[in-house]
């Protein structure tokens, strides 16, 4: 028995309107992950990503590994109760922050031994731990540990890794404890190379897992390219199952990799760009600290409801920026992440309700993924 | 007309229990008001500071005038506007931000000139200028511009100090332009001389200012001074005006000073200290770091009902603050914040009440004011 149902309610081509089942509720999809790394998105209580429709958050494995370690975690009740977020929780594997390490990370078929910045102690994550830590943090999606390798890279490299992400995935599968509890996601893999990622699609939709999330794109690749991966690999994944597309993107790549099949996202760019003062906003994005706000009494974006555009101008918000204050950063963490929450509430609606409001989204979606300045 | 209107209800002693009605509405006294230098209470809404019993805030005139600017404020409908806070604001005078920048200032009896740190412009802060700043943000209390000078200082040197804030004070009262919408409050300097604290009070009082506020102390001398200094003051100032003890300080000596017929607070230590991680609670001072909580599934302070304290544990809490997430500071702040109002509020209750409930508050907040370790 999983632990993931996906119900499909509407399509629009090959556009989905669902239902996702986890043990922590049911996620509408198209649905996006605010991303909390260390089991806080950055300046956000559960009850304000409740107040603007968040129904999922991503965690990450490696990072709540070091501190403050799964098994604390665990005997505190789980991470759903550590963060106070009663909702569904997804980890990614880890995968991703260990190569990152590069050269303090070394890769057998074992797995990753690699030295932590943090404490500089020596760790393995292998398949068999990845799983662990999951199920010790008892998420409802855990991430099977794949391998990440550098772009753009050759042929037989890609090849050879994603042949060992198969195997990884089986050493995954093998390991679980509680699959009823937690799920575990297959991650397709097979670089920019069509036939690879055909061909690693095939193989594990023949699985039968839990659910599949595409990996390795949002690298610095063109979005062509990411997009054509995307139409490559969607449409030979089982239909009952819930799609993820890891790491992306604007919000026009979102709306156009839904379009391609896709129902579940993750990405820093509303949170990070909060912090950095960038606002996603309807209209485009915009750069709070530019001298033109200096003495704005708009909100930041007429067409939002958010608590930061009902209560706050454009005005405030660039003083608060620019004097580093802490609640600069939360009221625009908020809207960003109102903006991107309701950008895939409409998504769903549209997709229910046929091609013409679909067509309407993506000129949103093309509005709103403009650079700062492009627009008035 | 006062735009202040202080109205007693109960005494105790010389402890008192009043409303003190302003122009965005009454404020319960004994009251403290949390310190928003910027325009910000760090880290929090208004929306939460009012679900924490927070009847008024406090900014700061130098730091709102050198950014963005006082007429910039006014110009976009004043300070309750541009924060966002509805209810009553009290500005200090900036003077005491302008006498720490130290040999960046410089006293003559028109008033500091001084080169702002943050722009390199030079200033001339004047109580003309320091009255006029106040009253473009549109505060609710201003407070008049006094000379604060070094502590130890000589006798002296503070008579000289405190006739030049009385002549400032004149020209203070001189220049105002709405006092019907902003009151102002002078301060009684004296140092610590007992004779010149009581001439200075006596004096002020003659002028029926619209409140009165005691200056010059929590400089660094012992506690015992400070409540000498205003159990000096306190009962030579008239029983119909609101009185308040500015930068102080511990539960204690809010506690303390109130006995002694103080009716208002300032100060930055439940903020500051919060993003220290150090928590007030009223079983005494915790430093939320200590490896003690690492596994601490209670709340910060069992007795305590805010949001922080029905959602979070210390486990949780400490692994924010060692994360140094947003989170964690917004937590503490609103723990912290809700200590300090919720011990007024009972405070208040407890003049009302009679000895026996004020004695009962002393005991609490000599716990509450325990150094970190000092308890279990």
């Amino acid at each position: 028995m999983s632990a993931l149902s996906y119900t499909l309610e509407a399509a629009c081509g090959a556009a989905r309107a669902g239902t996702l089942q986890t043990p922590h509720g049911p996620i509408p999809t198209p649905a996006f992950m605010p991303v909390g790394t260390y089991g806080t998105v950055k300046g956000m209580t559960p009850e304000e990503l409740r107040s603007i429709d968040g129904h999922v958050v991503l965690a990450n494995t490696m990072h709540l590994w070091v501190r403050p370690g799964d098994e604390t975690i665990r005997d505190l009740g789980g991470l759903h109760r550590f963060m106070g977020w009663s909702g569904p929780i997804l980890t990614d594997s880890g995968g991703y922050q260990v190569f990152s390490l590069k050269e303090l990370a070394k890769v057998t078929e074992e797995g990753v031994r690699f030295r932590t910045p943090k404490d500089g102690q020596y760790r393995m994550l292998s398949p068999e731990v990845c799983v662990r830590i999951q199920e010790n943090l008892g998420v409802d999606m855990a991430m099977a540990f794949d391998e990440c390798i550098e772009w753009p890279a050759g042929r037989d490299r890609v090849a050879a890794s994603t042949q060992r992400t198969t195997r990884w995935l089986k050493r995954c599968l093998a390991a679980r404890q509680q699959p009823e509890r937690t799920a575990l996601l297959g991650i397709v893999q097979g670089g920019f190379f069509p036939d690879l990622r055909a061909e690693h699609a095939d193989e594990l939709a023949a699985l039968d897992l839990d659910g599949y999330a595409i990996g390795g794109l949002s690298v610095g690749e063109p979005t062509d390219e990411l997009l054509g991966m995307v139409e490559v690999v969607a449409p030979r994944l089982p239909a009952h199952k819930v799609r993820y597309l890891m790491g992306v993107g604007y919000p026009i790549d979102l709306v156009e990799a839904v379009r391609r099949g896709v129902d579940l996202f993750d990405c820093v760019l509303p949170t990070r760009n909060a912090r950095n003062g960038q606002v996603f906003t309807s209209l485009g994005r915009m750069s709070i600290k530019h001298a033109r706000f200096k003495d704005d009494p708009a909100p930041l974006d007429p067409g939002c409801s958010c608590y930061t555009c009902r209560h706050f101008s454009r005005a405030y918000l660039r003083h608060l920026y620019l004097s580093d204050e802490l609640l600069g950063h939360r009221l625009l963490t908020l809207h960003n992440l109102a903006y991107y929450l309701g950008l895939m509430r409409r998504l769903r609606a549209a997709i229910i309700d046929g091609p013409d409001a679909l067509a309407a989204m993506q000129a949103e979606a093309v509005r709103a993924s403009l650079p700062p300045g492009a627009y008035s």
